[in-house]
């Protein structure tokens, strides 16, 4: 099978155009199949705030009402996607922008109001493995927003990290699939206050443990229970690192799944 | 060669839920390869005025400065364009969003500064035939928003009805092609008050006669003029004509080149 890459990068990328830029080069020289999927970063929540729309939080979630809706469709798939998609065109990767209803590519349904009503939210369920292989056969790579709809013509608020997990499990039938997420830190951190303790591989075993021990912090969680499902069912390995990363050669971050036979004892800590 | 239907709508439908509707169900039945091109509508200035972004206008022309290059590219490649592919989506018909940067599909020049600068206004120069044929051929239905890029990494806004011929003519060695344009009337009119004039069929003959009677709006001199460039850069023929007329059988509109010998005294006027 060929190899495929499907790289995450959040808003700590996204919003900052040296870090975004260093990121355009390196993605565009990787190697083989790809598709990148970005995330918001605050441009969504300072023009929602410009245009007097307030942002409703419940348990630390944002609550996508109609106007927050409009808000995150034009400027993830709009603003964001088309300046990542230019700046990649402009140094010879041949990007194409898309959300998840191009092609139908992401397949959600909208979040269940009960308990609590998240609005306009949407949780993926399938990709169309059709239209990926008909772009990534076509020699283009697709740039992904979080951006999705339930088929039914109504678009949905999805985040980032699943988007990303979604697209790696539907295609791991097709291809020898790698999800990278890349974000603040250089991996998961054995200390958080200290960026050399990486743990360069987490076993079910080992999350367990690192829960117990409460070393996952309250963002990394659902990260890693995303990759952990990735895994699960059928993606070869998961990396979690820095964007800076991606250019650069040898072993980084923190790997989940893969050939890497290391445990907890063995790979924790200064390497 | 197979046909290639290139529509376009512009903001009177884009802008009205009801009319929105009634071409999406119309354009999903058409059949054989298409492209729907998409305007603007009055979103883009709404939200521009509720972020406090004013509109410079030169010769009636809207001067796109940066944050209204970013309101555009929100608003055309964002909210209408994935709108649009959402509602096509829940009826069926496979389209995907794109804007001219995405593929590479419409690489454009921005426009000289002298004698008017009108900011990052792009003029089109091309089209990529390699990724219309990935698209067409894969059985998406691609739907265009009127922002393109230089391939420098600069989006730049761009008139919708000028892509619309851009895509027609550029596509035209490979599709027999034929360009629509949807307006708020019936056709070209002979006499502007009456919806029944509508003149059937203008050859370039014709076309110098109306413009020497002023018989054309300002608005519809552009659209002549694209047209026009369309057929004598080979597109079988441009049509004029109302969205509605879309998912109307017979003959409907104003017809640029093509087969009809029509001339003027014997096509124009109450048919």
């Amino acid at each position: 099978m060929e190899k495929l890459k499907v790289i995450k990068i959040g808003g700590n990328i996204v919003d900052d155009p040296t870090k975004l830029e260093r990121f355009i080069s390196d993605f565009a020289k990787l190697e083989g199949l790809k598709i990148l999927v970005h995330g918001g970063g605050k441009v969504a929540t300072t023009i929602g705030k410009s245009l007097g729309i307030e942002t409703t939080m419940i348990n630390g979630r944002r609550v996508t009402d109609r106007p927050t809706l409009d808000v995150v469709t034009m400027v993830y798939a709009g603003l964001i996607n088309k300046n990542i998609v230019a700046q990649l065109q402009a140094v010879s990767c041949n990007a194409i922008g898309l959300c998840g209803v191009d092609g139908a590519f992401i397949n959600s349904r909208k979040r269940s109001p009960h308990p609590i009503d998240y609005g306009f939210v949407g949780d993926p369920v399938s990709v169309n493995i059709a239209t990926a292989k008909l772009l990534l056969g076509g020699g283009v790579v697709p740039v992904i927003a979080p951006i999705t709809g339930d088929m039914g013509g109504t678009l949905l608020n999805t985040n980032a990290d699943t988007v990303a997990q979604t697209i790696a499990t539907g295609l791991a039938g097709e291809y020898e699939t790698e999800l990278v997420y890349c974000f603040e830190k250089r991996g998961v951190l054995e200390n958080v206050e200290d960026e050399n303790s990486v743990i360069r591989h987490i076993t079910p075993a080992i999350f367990e443990q690192l829960k117990a021990e409460k070393k996952v912090a309250d963002g990394m969680l659902p990260k890693l229970e995303n990759a952990f499902k990735a895994v699960d069912e059928g993606v070869e390995r998961v990396v979690i690192c820095a964007a800076e990363a991606i250019g650069e050669d040898g072993n980084w971050g923190t790997v989940i799944g893969g050939c890497c036979g290391s445990d907890h004892a063995t790979s924790a800590g200064r390497q």
